[in-house]
């Protein structure tokens, strides 16, 4: 169970902090953090939880980095569903909270922190480019994972890596569909924006996952082993 | 004896690091180093307090963490008085110096870099999201402590994933409550701003204990084993 | 055969990550990453990179780099042509992908992140300027890969170096030249924008090349152990 | 000799990245590093140079540094004049070069990334301020040295630990005196600015290295050893 009970802390952390730097300090008057800054709270999210709770879940964060590490053949597939549960409750949590802090001032959450394409992409992307967007970087974002995570990478540096990779990530890929990569993060934002987000969420629901396992197949070619 | 100097010298640096940061180059006219930039400096004094002077204190600099750690059975009860007020002394000289700095130039100190809510919000947030935002953020940044030092997690890369964790705690919440989650730093501007920064100190010197010592007893469920 | 798929891998990583980055975010309205996220960016690849598929390739992702550990004595002159041809193959599917994102909202893709001097550089500068500039970027960029790789340098920390090297590159260089260093990257490019891209291409493709092999004989003076 | 070319080299690339950048990308229209980046291009010259070239020199790449390690009992007495001299040697060529690539779109140098206190500090912040500020930086910036390399804390972190103490020196105090904390960047400047940049100069030379021989005789009290 403490596994299952990191995975919640951990993913109510990426969503609380990606989201919520998102939301409350992107475009702050004069000096905010942009899409700079929401990048990198969004990797050190990452960061901060491999080093702290990776050695009891692994750290996933994410259903799709689950669905990858099944496909690349890191675990078994009994483990996906309450993996999955866990992230996706801890996201909702943190919408829930990051929801009460933002009305903290009289606003209105808007979008959130939701992610869309074609009139709700941030850039106005259309559905298949956000489609192309989301398919590769997840697939990038599992294989730096797998790569990382292998018995011959130097120990102790998957941590930097992974949570350097999805800050990355969003340093590209904001502007296309806010990104994504994370079907917990989606689900969690969807919830309370409903309408657009919620018609829209299929995407950022199945082409993560679809690109995780991608990764996990192309990988089986470099070889499976993972660091203890 | 050592390691109250270290703490001391510990905590001056955070608070002349990254209160300083915010002071004198936040919105530095054109070139500003924003919210993001004083969030990294934030983290910077950690990151490299934590690799210069951890060995010999902890480098806790900060009575939240202090409070969390010894929640945690991580230190005893007796370490905690000597550890506080070499923080809070640290963090005071920090202050003194920044006086003198800031005001080299002409300009007032203004607010300083106090923390506050409501009307004194840099986002104009309530008292209640206030609350919430510094119990969650300490609570957060002593779980990624607690989790980072423990004896199973990577060797050496500790002082990375605190450091860079309390960047992402201000990347999130400078907006709500300039963020605290340390009431040594809050107390060293409350005194050179008095006046409302005084009578809004409460909260932040209450909240971060609280939700340190929250933690402290969360993290008891996953082991309480120190790294060396 | 695994390492050229990992070196084509990790090419069409930097490009896609570093020149996407430069494409879709830097000058995103009011938010935007700037040049600061784009430096970023293309150190994230590396980085990235250096973790996942370094103990697979080496992780040159640059023909430049190739020709340097050669002139360094760290790799054999037979393995340059199928490390080259593998980061050329890289860079162009990036640069297809990129296309088809970039399109995606109907832009032109414009100068894409194509490298230029004279009235193609970012900020005017000539060809004496920019071959200067990419001469000496180059040569201490393989200077820090051939030093952060010996044996004698500490372990594991070669890919952070390495990557933030490249960060700090950009940092300097892109008002010059929009920042080479990097053949495949810049063939990539020229090959969509055509016209004057293609003209300049030459100095984009040589000079990185001579300042990499002038460092590879210049650090044959420190020694030329690898570390494993 | 080694030791003295890889302290030329390292300098070099200090003065090359951190005033190059300062010069050719903080500004930059609409996309511009501003301070941050700058910040971020000192700090990374370092890491990147303890990476490559420390265990050959300690990449100390700035007199105040040897001369507080003088003082902390880590170098003898010989050892500062060939340091001092190869670190100037390369910050003047460093220099040099700027000049080049600067006035290679027909850009004067103007004030380059001269230091300066009153009427030539960036924020115009007084003399007194400015010794304060040097004083304070080059002695924590010293303490970080000294503890990171101590052989007591983690091993191969120093070079993060210390790059980045320097980002967060000039995240502090650029608007304050544009940050030295090293004479060699001071002299390399100064020299090609000349007039008011040469009478101030005493000042950067002078409270630097007292700062860092101050740290140096406290440090002691903390213990000498030093890691391999």
């Amino acid at each position: 169970m403490k596994k299952y009970l990191a995975e919640f802390i951990g993913t109510f952390w990426l969503v609380l902090g990606g989201c919520g730097s998102a939301v409350l300090a992107a475009g702050f008057p004069g000096v905010g953090i942009g899409l700079l800054g929401v990048s990198l709270a969004f990797g050190l999210t990452v960061l901060t939880i491999a080093y702290s709770f990776g050695h009891i879940s692994g750290a996933h964060l994410n259903p799709a980095v689950t669905f990858g590490l099944w496909a690349g053949g890191r675990i078994s597939a009994k483990e996906i569903l309450p993996y999955v549960i866990s992230q996706i409750g801890g996201a909702t949590l943190a919408a829930t909270v990051l929801y009460f802090i933002v009305t903290g001032n009289g606003s209105q959450i808007g979008d959130f922190a939701a992610n869309g394409y074609a009139e709700h992409s941030p850039g106005k992307y259309s559905m298949g480019a956000a489609i192309l967007t989301e398919l590769v970087m997840t697939l990038m974002f599992l294989l730096v994972i797998l790569g990382a995570t292998n018995e011959k990478a130097p120990k102790g540096f998957a941590g930097i890596a992974i949570g350097l990779a999805l800050t990355l990530i969003h340093l590209i890929s904001i502007p296309v569909t806010n990104t994504s990569v994370n079907p917990a993060r989606s689900i969690s934002q969807a919830l309370f924006v409903g309408d657009w987000a919620l018609s829209q969420l299929w995407l950022f629901v199945v082409i993560p996952i679809v690109g995780a396992i991608l990764a996990g197949l192309i990988y089986r070619y470099f070889g499976s082993e993972e660091t203890a």
